[in-house]
């Protein structure tokens, strides 16, 4: 989530409520759920099973429609807190409404309504005061979905809204168009096309196949990052899957995080759980054997799998999965070690930004709130402001685009979130940074120091390509499917003018495979116009036409996909051009 | 498991009755387990907890003195079946025989005893007619451990006795000598002194947390896979730790594999459990789309991790483990295509035994039997007879040795172990291979062939490498830790001889390290004397040890661990000869 315009928000917010009312007048009979704020927009589900159907996306409009005519009105909120028993009589006959409520009694909390002339809602708010102050002209209803109340496949199947709402209507026609770029680069349909990944109803949704093709752009990027992390002066390790309860009550994980984790597998009278994060199982290899200051920092790099129970409902292509392939590590230092270690953490993620092309990004840097120490936050004040202050030293120092948000740390240190901006202008959390000073305490985790003294180190939690599936899913909108050679799962296609020259082909395939470039035969089957364009379409980075010329010269006739028609050039020279890109990964 | 001698195992199994007959003798009121034959030899449990102590080590001698006595005498094992009740008025008191003996009543299994003078012993048998057919020379008992009853830790702990037992003390003597070698060899010892792997109570048993160095040595062996399989032609998939229910239901692995597979995790009223193998994802992404023959043999290859629920007492260091990480591959092929793949697979083996320095091997073959199809095997009787008969034509063309083992096929096809005895001469299982001409059809997997007919492809099982815990566990033991170059976690040590040439040292690390060799540096902090014999008992193949001379020649001095006293050589000679050995995998 990008920093929040609380402002805008509100007026998205408000946006929500307008929709329903505007869908009550038309249907006073029908039940509601919950009317959220959401990234660039809100929405509202509803239950028209009363009506017999939902509504269709051609009713849109017409709902817009209605909406703006409210807000000619000058339609105003009017908040007020009331007790359970009356809330339960305004929501007689909306058991959405009513299940709120007696959440919110259960929990003590207050309840709050917001009234807008006749119509009334159940909402915590903040809300604006009047219509007025929203620009008509800067919203739109984009879709209607199926959501299941809550997200949960065993609640009913709602009917959802969606709107997307701005300050000017320049910013929302960007945004739409934007979203209309991005829905031509959708990661499902282009993923599908190009063979990465499947998914299967007996495995499980949010649990991905990755087919050969898909693979290959994995290890690729997992090449990468052990090929970074390795100079950097990281060492690999390898852990269960799996581990017992017990460890996960020592971290803390368990109750705390129970409700993101598979639940336990009971075996001889112990629960195991699946991991949904590695650092536990570094602190048990940290804690193997005594460790001494000499070997901080000490940095564990995992190229594993963690498992997260994202509800079904949230569940989204590559970008919400239950199954997170990470390059994850984790750094042990002293407090004069981090500051260093912190910097080249950064460093590491300006490089990878370089390496991708990805040249809008910025740093969300969560910090904790003094109030909340010992409650939402351990309970170290000078730690706290040490490392925040460290942090945003080494922020500042090295340039990096950051923002500051109060009270959005971990419960065990500050945090930072990465975000980028994909080719088309779409934002994405591609990573998280944390620095932990409480859970290595929590596993005894110490080091001898030079003075012979026992002394517990700091930890920084860091991915800074965030997780494979997520990452490749932002790739695919970010190059359209074309990725750069490096990465293309087929590197070169070599496609002869006619049957006369398969052999020659075949020859090249050969050599091509030799040198290491992903490279396959289209044999002439069909016509070579087809062929060429079934190339193009798999946006395969070098097309090698061969013909009587080629076979003659020892040459190909190379077309670039982007640039259409093509060069003749030696097949060595060719053979090194192309190896050295993939080096140095153009 | 070899390929059993039943007359030898007899002998054994008449060792087990007898050394029970032994204690017997001296305790008549304790309590007796089961003593089955195992490899080797035969054990047998008791629980001594009535006498209040257990016998010790020194027991032993007189123990077998005792069972030696015994056979003098020219005992008699006498057969016959009893009822239940019978059985039951016999063993009173002696409640595991009690358990047993309503285990057989339950499944009709008939009940048999062997009577040897007073000693009477619930057992099915077979037996000798008389001691005088075993060599009283040939057996030695070895040990006694404590052992869960059943393997499971819910069960009491009993006392096991161990024996081992040949035709001939020669045979036992070599035997012995063996295992003397092998527990100097142990990979557990081994494994903790090279900080290769460890284990860790809040991780859980059979689940080893793989440390930096142990890692390497699994991605070197990983990478050797990877470039073996990719330039056969075989495909990378990846594919979840996790699938519901619902595709073991379909694959036939629940219920008949349940036992091996750890319980359910249940979430939104669907059961997920942790894959015990890769073949039923792998089927999924087989049928992630239409297949013609074209795509035909169709191999799909997955360096990741099964997990089997293996008993806690069951469980040995790296030999038996929960967590397996394998080379798995699953080849799709048509029946014509089937000996030429299974013949390159093969090919494979021996290539893999060529680099690893194994130089004896067997293959065991088994068969089904006609008389169980339909029950144990699946009933396709042409489609057994067929690839049987392909399979032993393949083994006798490549003169790769085997046996042919009848009745002990998979349900779904032929079956390869793959024996193979380390450099001290020990067994290990490495690797099985299977023909499966059963599941695909289960899976409904169809290629069109080129008739346009659809059509079910046969399906290899195959995993070259085995489980990397287990091989690695093997390689400890085959180089006694004395890792070949290309797998050696630490390739290099680089020692000054004094703290004057450290920075000549530093100097050395950064040269080795940019060529990709594994090179640490052992400063001067400790007298030369000691860290020579620190990277020795190491084992690092390269010491380099540096002095005045060294720096002034830009040379090293070689001390190669097996030889001793060493060579002066040039830095760039020295890195190209090494460079040169680690590709050759010397």
């Amino acid at each position: 989530m990008p920093a929040q315009n609380k402002s805008l928000n509100t007026k998205r917010h408000s946006l929500a409520h307008l929709l329903a009312m505007a869908v009550r007048r038309k249907h006073p009979d029908i039940k509601f759920g919950m009317g959220p704020v959401v990234e660039n927009g809100f929405y509202y589900d509803f239950d028209f099973s009363k009506i017999g159907h939902s509504p269709s996306q051609d009713c849109l409009p017409k709902l817009e429609k209605a909406m703006r005519e409210l807000m000619k009105k000058d339609i105003k909120f009017e908040r007020q807190e009331i007790k359970a028993k009356e809330a339960k009589k305004i929501f007689a006959g909306q058991p959405f409404k009513l299940e709120l409520i007696n959440e919110l009694e259960k929990t003590g909390e207050k309840i709050l309504i917001y009234k807008s002339e006749d119509f009334i809602d159940l909402c915590a708010g903040p809300h604006v005061k009047s219509t007025e102050e929203i620009n008509s002209n800067g919203f739109k209803l984009t879709k209607i979905a199926g959501a299941y109340w809550k997200g949960s496949e065993k609640n009913p199947m709602l009917t959802r809204i969606y709107g997307v709402a701005f300050e000017t209507k320049k910013e929302l026609d960007d945004y739409l168009k934007m979203m209309e770029e991005a829905e031509k680069r959708d990661h499902r349909k282009i993923g599908k096309d190009l063979e990465l990944f499947a998914f299967d109803e007996d495995v499980g949704p949010g649990l991905p196949l990755w087919l050969p093709k898909g693979t290959i752009i994995i290890n690729e990027l997992e090449k990468l990052a052990k090929e970074t992390e390795l100079k950097s002066g990281y060492f690999e390790v390898r852990t269960p899957h799996i581990a017992k309860e017990s460890m996960y009550l020592a971290s803390g994980h368990l109750p705390y995080y129970k409700d993101a984790m598979f639940p336990p597998m009971e075996y001889e009278g112990t629960k195991y759980y699946l991991k949904a994060m590695n650092c536990p199982h570094h602190h048990k290899i940290f804690s193997s054997k005594i460790r001494s200051y000499k070997e901080l920092p000490l940095r564990l790099a995992e190229y594993g799998t963690v498992y997260r129970h994202e509800k079904s409902g949230e569940l989204f292509g590559l970008m919400r999965v239950r199954m997170l392939q990470m390059n994850d590590a984790h750094i042990y230092c002293s407090e004069e070690q981090f500051a260093e270690e912190f910097k080249k953490v950064n460093e590491m993620y300006l490089n990878y930004f370089k390496i991708f092309g990805i040249k809008k990004y910025i740093m969300r840097f969560s910090t904790h709130s003094s109030k909340k120490l010992g409650e939402k936050y351990v309970n170290e004040p000078k730690l706290w402001k040490k490392t925040e202050d460290m942090t945003r030293k080494i922020l500042m120092e090295t340039k990096i685009p950051y923002v500051e948000i109060p009270d959005e740390a971990a419960f065990y240190g500050p945090k930072i979130d990465v975000q980028v901006w994909s080719a088309i202008g779409r934002e994405f959390t591609l990573a998280t940074n944390q620095v932990d000073f409480a859970v290595p305490k929590r596993f005894n985790l110490k080091y001898i120091d030079s003075d012979g003294k026992e002394k517990t180190p700091l930890c920084i939690h860091r991915a800074p390509l965030g997780t494979h599936e997520r990452f490749i899913g932002f790739l695919i909108e970010h190059f359209a499917g074309a990725f750069p050679l490096w990465l293309s799962p087929v590197q070169a296609a070599v496609i002869p003018v006619s049957e006369k020259y398969d052999k020659y082909g075949e020859k090249l395939l050969a050599e091509f495979k030799e040198n290491n470039i992903r490279t396959e035969l289209d044999a002439a089957n069909e016509t070579l116009g087809k062929r060429i364009r079934a190339a193009e379409l798999r946006k395969i980075p070098y097309i090698l036409i061969i013909g009587e010329k080629e076979v003659q010269n020892k040459t190909v006739n190379v077309r670039h996909y982007k640039r259409g028609k093509g060069d003749e050039i030696k097949i060595e020279e060719l053979v090194e051009k192309i190896t050295k890109e993939i080096k140095d990964k153009i």
